[in-house]
């Protein structure tokens, strides 16, 4: 295969359409870089004001570029009024929470700050509105009334006070973050990829995140989480998690928050998650919960290596996603939409980053259909 | 180069990401072909229902089919009232065209239509809107109010009727056709391989169409046939083209509406809206301006030989649609929203035919920054 052929990659599996200095995933090593610091480094230290600032400008802030990043962030939570009319609209009709953030998140240079022509601004912007649409969205859809942001808590502590109208506790907020920090890039998954493409055209960033939160809405990317704790939650008790699992796999069914495309050791973002768990569970949540988790987790790894020997099925992102989310009081509706309130500021970074790189993005197709057909007229 | 390892293709040049029967281009050739017809069988005698039933069915229709498939397109005209609320918003705060019809597009599942469960139901539903969307902005920003559509008009004459409030005549109603058919579908672009790329994840067709818009409004896929046009017209009669172009040339500018990144030989689009504008401007139009654009390009491509020999700069689709569109009466800030009424038909095809290889598309980065960055705190 020279390289004046055209290569047919459908899925574009090997395909590297892109140099990066966001994210580094390493499948058979199982580790994950994010602009330069490793994951279990970077995402239990920092707020995630630090991991957006570091991801758009490849440094962490000082602490005075930190204080008015995060000024900055505080000042864009509100969203335009038609953007809060749509929602309404949208829970009118019972749309789900993905549906209704797409729709929203493609309203947001209603007014100036997201559409505006400081990139700074509209990035912030648009990083800023995320949780507002998700948690007045959820409020709304649950038949309460969106609740406004406050400008002295910090993104994560926001996030939770627009959810509840109640301040979260320190330990839930800190949770929160790390999970934020987590999974907020993972090179070019589809919706990273999507923004890109978008951008790559000369489009702008609403485009982008737009059209993101579409890819990141179908189920071979968004995930699910939340089937991964409905199972150790239907299992229940220690002693029931092995004939339990041994019938499910006896039956062929695949076991929820086991298993990665590219991770075939343990997903280092699963081992930052756990702890995060713990550290939070330990602190008055459920730690009943959590020890049954992680029984669940020993069993399923031993008993997948036991009936699937070599297929190398480990603990994903997805299994310490739930009982995280779940430990701070999020229920599993909101799992995808709140990896949606991360993920915006690694698309944002991307898109920024394929601005540089000014190159359209534009592969080959090959036809495979009828050729030389004539018109005969209209039957 | 060896399959194993990873190929670095950023902008994906000469990597084949899908096998297509929509349509395949052959830019050496100067040949397109459209689900089995060359452009110029298909463009100037298919009703633009026909040509949408071709690409979603992969046959013309039978006589009855078409008369269900067309009244199918007709009843599902109107958009919801939050997506004409949201278009008096975006023309309150006087945001582009292109912009209004990707937030619209995204909201276009408000009702069960254009988002429930029958593909073909769907697709019509987005496919019947577009034009309601555009021609419903168009007025609202030009101070006006947005006019129902009408059920007993075809697609392409409906959308002049909504613009203008007054019926089209057939012979501009045809040339209308005649464009939507020339443009309906080429390869993979941008916004077609994001409809793709969004749909492959399991998303839906309203978060892939509303993602493709926004693709499109980038400047480097969406074209700009105004440009063009603003050029003819600026010559302004026969005697001033050379002199015209020469200096032009001399400066270093480009023409607009000559040179294509797939074609080297004439795009064979031109081909066909040259016809139609001959045959549209023959019939009470402008002759004088029909004239003078032919002499504008005739000279235009012996001065791009002249200056610029081994280039092969040929006429592109943009200077004939500008002429086209012009003598239909659409203003130049039309031109790309019209583009998006023909070309969401090629992209809800796309999506059918992504759903079907079931397969997610995602390429890989690779990683240059830095990295074993370790934790200091904040400063």
């Amino acid at each position: 295969m020279t390289d004046n052929q055209d290569m047919i990659r459908p899925g574009l599996e090997g395909v590297v359409a892109a140099e990066t200095t966001l994210s580094s995933v390493d499948g058979e090593a199982g580790e994950l870089v994010i602009a330069g610091y490793p994951v279990e480094e970077l995402a239990p230290n920092a707020t995630f004001e630090e991991t957006a600032y570091l991801l758009w400008n490849g440094e962490l802030p000082g602490g005075g570029e930190l204080k008015s990043f995060a000024g900055m962030l505080a000042s864009h939570r509100t969203v335009p009024a038609a953007t809060l009319a749509l929602l309404r609209e949208a829970a009118a009709n019972g749309v789900p929470a993905m549906d209704a953030l797409r729709m929203a998140a493609g309203t947001l240079d209603l007014d100036g700050a997201a559409g505006g022509s400081e990139p700074a601004v509209r990035a912030a912007a648009l990083a800023a509105r995320f949780p507002t649409i998700v948690a007045a969205y959820w409020r709304l859809r649950n038949g309460g009334e969106p609740v406004g942001p406050r400008a002295d808590l910090g993104h994560a502590a926001n996030y939770l006070w627009m959810l509840r109208a109640s301040e979260p506790s320190a330990a839930e907020a800190r949770a929160l973050e790390t999970y934020l920090n987590t999974v907020v890039d993972h090179g070019l998954n589809a919706s990273t990829f999507t923004a890109r493409v978008i951008v790559s055209t000369g489009s702008d960033l609403v485009s982008a995140v737009a059209g993101a939160v579409g890819a990141l809405k179908g189920p071979l990317h968004g995930g699910a989480p939340g089937p991964a704790l409905d199972m150790v939650l239907e299992i229940g008790s220690e002693e029931r998690a092995e004939s339990y699992i041994r019938s499910k796999l006896a039956r062929g069914e695949r076991l929820m928050g086991f298993g990665h495309r590219v991770y075939k050791v343990r997903d280092p973002r699963a081992d930052v998650l756990a702890a995060a768990a713990e550290r939070l569970f330990g602190n008055g949540g459920d730690r009943d919960l959590y020890r049954l988790a992680t029984k669940v987790e020993e069993t399923a790894l031993a008993l997948l290596e036991e009936q699937k020997p070599g297929r190398r099925l480990q603990t994903n992102v997805e299994f310490y996603t739930a009982l995280l989310l779940h430990g701070i009081g999020l229920p599993n509706d909101l799992f995808t939409p709140t990896f949606a309130v991360s993920r915006v500021v690694g698309w944002i970074a991307h898109a920024f980053e394929q601005e540089r790189a000014g190159r359209l993005i534009r592969p080959q197709s090959v036809y495979v259909g009828p050729r030389g057909r004539q018109w005969k007229g209209t039957p």
